[in-house]
C-alpha cells in the first residue's frame, strides 16, 4: 500500500497491540480463567492506576529496568512518574497505606497492564498483562504451597496437563549456605561480593554456553571451588549439603508438602535465583515442558522486606506474575485456546425499512431475556445483511417483514448448519443460547 | 502521622486512585452493568494501549487538550508518545486499520481508562475509566436512536428512572442554519467565524450569568441579532425555523423516532453544542434531573469525518463515552450503589496446625463445585481467625477439628446472622450460595 505522508499512521505505537474484538475475547478468556480460579483461593481484586512516583521504583526494582526499560518522564507539575513496569511495588505501596485496616491472612490478586522499554520480540511487548497473586501476612511455608497449589491450579484450567509444565522451585537463602558448605570442604570463605557475582551468573546460566558457564564461575570462585561447585551443584547433593541449616529444613518441608497435596510436577532447581533482588526467601518459575520449547512460562517467589521501604514493619509475602503474552503463547503451542465465537447470539434483518420499529421491539423485549442481539438497522438487501451478521460469526439470524408481521412466527436460521427453525417469539431465547453445531 | 524523609509515601501518583477490594468491587459494578447492556444491543469489545503516537491527537482533538492537558513524552527512542486523553482517536485508527476486513455496521464498545493534566477536585480525576460505545457505517437517524436507546438503557440498568435523568438533544448543523435565518430577518449573514464564535460561547453558557452571556453575544453577533437570538433561541421557535432545512428535518424525525420507541425523557436544547470539533450532527448530552444538581453526566454525538485523518473513506459513526467518575456520583447521589458484598463465600479455620491439610483438601473438593473459599493457614487462636474472617465481609465460617474430621459433619456459621447449621459436606456448596440475612 502507498503511504501518503500528510495521512495518519493507523499502526499503534511501536511494541504495543490493538485488541480487536478476536483478539479481545482471547484476552477475555486469559482473564476470566485467571479470574476465576483466583477467586475460588479466596483471592480479592485490586487495582492502582499505571501512573506511580518513580521514587517507587528506585529502592528495590532491579537497576537494570530503572534505568533503561522504565517509561519515565516529568509531568506538567515537575513530578517525576513512572508508567508502572511491574504491579509489586503498587500493592506494596497500597497494603503499608492501610497496615492496620486490612485483615491478615490477606489475599490479593490483580490484572494490571505493565511497560517496559525493549526491543519489541517474540514473548517481549513494551506492554503486557499480568496476573498478580499474593498472600500477605503468613510467615511460614503455607503460604507457599497455597501459592503454588494456586498458579498450578490455574494452568489446569486453562487445560495443561500436569506433563505439560513443570513447577522449578529454589530459595534464595539456601544458595548461599550451599556455597559456603562447599567451600568449607576448601578449608575457605566466601565473601558476600563471590555468593552474590555466583547468583548473578546463575540467573544467566541458561543463557550462555556451559563452557562459558564453567569459565566464568572460576572467575568468581577460584579454580578449587568452582569445580567442587561445578561437579555436586546438582538438586540430590544440594539437598544433602542444606539438611543441617534452617532454610534447608525448612525448605525440605516445602517440598515434601507439596508432594502430599498432591503436585507431582515440583523440581529442585539448585540454580534458580531470579532477576528481583527483593525475593527473600522460596523462589519459583513454572516452565513449558516440551522438549523444543523449554521456556520459562511465569515465576514468583517469597519477599518479606518490601514494606520496610515505606517505613512499615515487616510483612511475610509470597506471590506471582503471570504474564498475558507467554501464556497464550503456551496455549497456543499446546491447542489448548478455544475457538472463537461472537457473543452476540442473534442478528435480526429487515426486509424493508418498515419494519425496522418492528424489529427493534422484538429486539428491546429478547433483550429483557437476556438475549445478546444485534438488529440491522441499513435497509440494505437481505443478503447484504446475512453477510455481515456471517462475518461477524453471529450464529444465528431472523429475518423480520411481512410474514412476520402478521403471524408472529419466526424462522430462525443457524449460519453454521444452514439449518432453519420456524418458532414463536417466546421459542427464541432458548434456541439462541446453545449452538447445536 | 510523623513522616520520616527517608521513608516512601504510601500516597498514590496526585489526582488517580487506588482500588482496594471494597473499591474496585464498585468499579466491577460499573462496569458488569455497562458491558452487560452493551452486549446486548450486540456491542463488541476492543481495546488498545493507553501509549499512542502524539500525532494522533494533534489533529482532531481540541487544543486545549492537546496543548495544556495531555501526558505527552519522548520515549528513549525519540518517539513522541501520548497516554490517551479519551479513546475515539484511537478506536478511529483502528477502524480505519482493518476498513476492509470489517463487517458493517460494526458496533464496538470498550472501557478504557483516559488521562488528563487537570487539577483534581470532584468529579475530575488525572485518570477516570470510560465506556465508549461507537456504531460505524449507518448514514441515517437509526444510528443516533440506537446509540441514545443504549444510553438511555445503561442509565435504566442502573436503576435510574425516567425522571432521574434527560437527555438533551441537538444537531451541529441546526445551530449555524438557524442563526443565519435569525440574522436574515435583519437583513445580515453572519460570517463562518461569528458562528463558530457563538458555538463556543454556547458552549460555556451554563457557566456565566445570564447578563455576561448576552453581552458576549452582543460583541459576536451585533445588537439587533443577537437580541432577536435571545428572544427567540428556545426550542419551539428553532424547531419552528429549521422546519425548512435538510438538517432539520432529519433532525426533527430523530426526535419522532424517539418517542416512538418509547423515551419519554428526551428534550431539544438548541444550545447544546458539545466541547469535542469533530462532531459533524446530532449531538446529546444526558444530564442529572435532580434540581439541586443538573449536571452533566455523560454524552456523545455523529462523527463522520474522522477517520479522514487517515487518508480512509468516510464512515459514519455515532457514539457516546461515559465516565466512571460521574456515573459513581450520580449512584451515590440517587443511593442506587449496592452494598459491598465480599466475593468469597467460605472462611475455613483450623482447631490447630495439623488441619491445614485436612482443610486445604476440603477446600480443594468445595473450589471444584465452583465455591470461593480461603483457607486460614495462620495457625492462630480460632477468635482470630474467625475476626479475619469478620473483617473480610466473608459471610460463611466453618472450623475444622477432631469432631469434623471424624464425623465429616461441619458445622456452618452464618457471620451475619450468627445461626449455626450441622450439614455434611455436599451440602455446602448451595448453602454458601446464598445469604439468608
Amino acid at each position: 500500500m502507498a503511504t501518503n505522508p500528510n495521512k495518519l499512521s493507523t499502526e499503534p505505537y511501536k511494541g504495543v497491540r490493538d485488541f480487536y474484538p478476536e483478539e479481545m475475547s482471547v484476552q477475555n478468556y486469559l482473564f476470566s480463567v485467571m479470574r476465576s480460579v483466583a477467586e475460588r483461593f479466596g483471592y480479592e481484586e485490586y487495582t492502582a492506576s499505571i501512573l506511580e512516583p518513580s521514587e517507587l521504583y528506585e529502592a528495590k526494582t532491579s537497576e537494570e529496568i530503572v534505568n533503561e526499560q522504565t517509561y519515565s518522564f516529568e509531568d506538567r507539575g515537575g513530578r517525576r512518574v513512572t508508567l508502572r513496569p511491574e504491579m509489586t511495588p503498587s500493592v506494596a505501596r497500597m497494603v503499608a497505606g492501610k497496615r492496620r485496616d486490612l485483615a491478615y491472612p490477606l489475599r490479593l490478586y490483580s490484572i494490571p497492564n505493565v511497560f517496559r522499554y525493549e526491543r519489541p520480540q517474540r514473548g517481549r511487548l513494551r506492554e503486557h498483562w499480568q496476573l498478580n497473586c499474593d498472600i500477605f501476612g503468613v510467615r511460614g511455608i503455607e503460604a507457599e504451597v497455597e501459592i503454588i497449589m494456586l498458579a498450578s491450579s490455574i494452568m489446569k484450567r486453562f487445560g495443561a496437563r500436569d506433563e505439560d509444565f513443570e513447577i522449578r522451585v529454589n530459595n534464595r537463602r539456601v544458595v548461599p549456605e550451599t556455597l559456603q558448605v562447599l567451600a568449607e570442604r576448601h578449608g575457605l570463605t566466601l565473601t558476600e561480593d563471590q555468593v552474590a557475582a555466583t547468583m548473578r551468573l546463575m540467573d544467566r546460566k541458561n543463557k550462555m554456553p556451559a563452557e562459558e558457564y564453567a569459565e566464568k564461575l572460576g572467575q568468581i570462585l577460584g579454580e578449587e571451588v568452582s569445580k567442587t561447585v561445578l561437579l555436586t551443584y546438582n538438586s540430590d547433593e544440594v539437598l544433602d549439603v542444606v539438611r543441617t541449616t534452617e532454610s534447608g529444613i525448612q525448605f525440605f518441608e516445602l517440598l515434601e508438602t507439596l508432594q502430599v497435596r498432591g503436585l507431582s510436577n515440583v523440581v529442585h532447581d539448585p540454580t534458580l535465583v531470579r532477576g528481583f533482588d527483593y525475593y527473600t526467601g522460596t523462589i519459583f518459575e513454572v516452565f513449558d515442558s516440551s522438549p523444543e520449547n523449554r521456556r520459562s512460562l511465569f515465576g514468583g517467589g517469597r519477599y518479606d522486606n518490601l514494606l520496610e521501604m515505606f517505613g512499615t514493619e515487616l510483612l511475610p509475602t509470597v506471590g506471582f506474575g503471570m504474564g498475558d503474552v507467554t501464556i497464550r503463547d503456551f496455549l497456543e503451542t499446546h491447542a489448548l485456546l478455544p475457538a472463537y465465537q461472537a457473543k452476540t447470539r442473534l442478528y435480526l434483518c429487515t426486509a424493508g425499512s418498515e419494519f425496522i420499529d418492528e424489529a427493534n421491539a422484538l429486539a428491546a423485549r429478547l433483550r429483557a431475556e437476556g438475549v445478546l442481539v444485534a438488529v440491522d438497522i441499513t435497509d440494505r438487501k437481505v443478503g447484504d445483511q446475512i453477510k455481515s451478521a456471517d462475518k461477524k460469526k453471529i450464529p444465528f439470524i431472523i429475518v423480520v417483514g411481512d410474514e412476520e408481521r402478521a403471524t408472529s412466527q419466526f424462522k430462525l436460521k443457524n449460519l453454521i448448519t444452514g439449518e432453519e427453525t420456524p418458532l414463536s417469539e417466546h421459542e427464541i431465547p432458548q434456541r439462541v443460547a446453545t449452538t447445536e453445531a
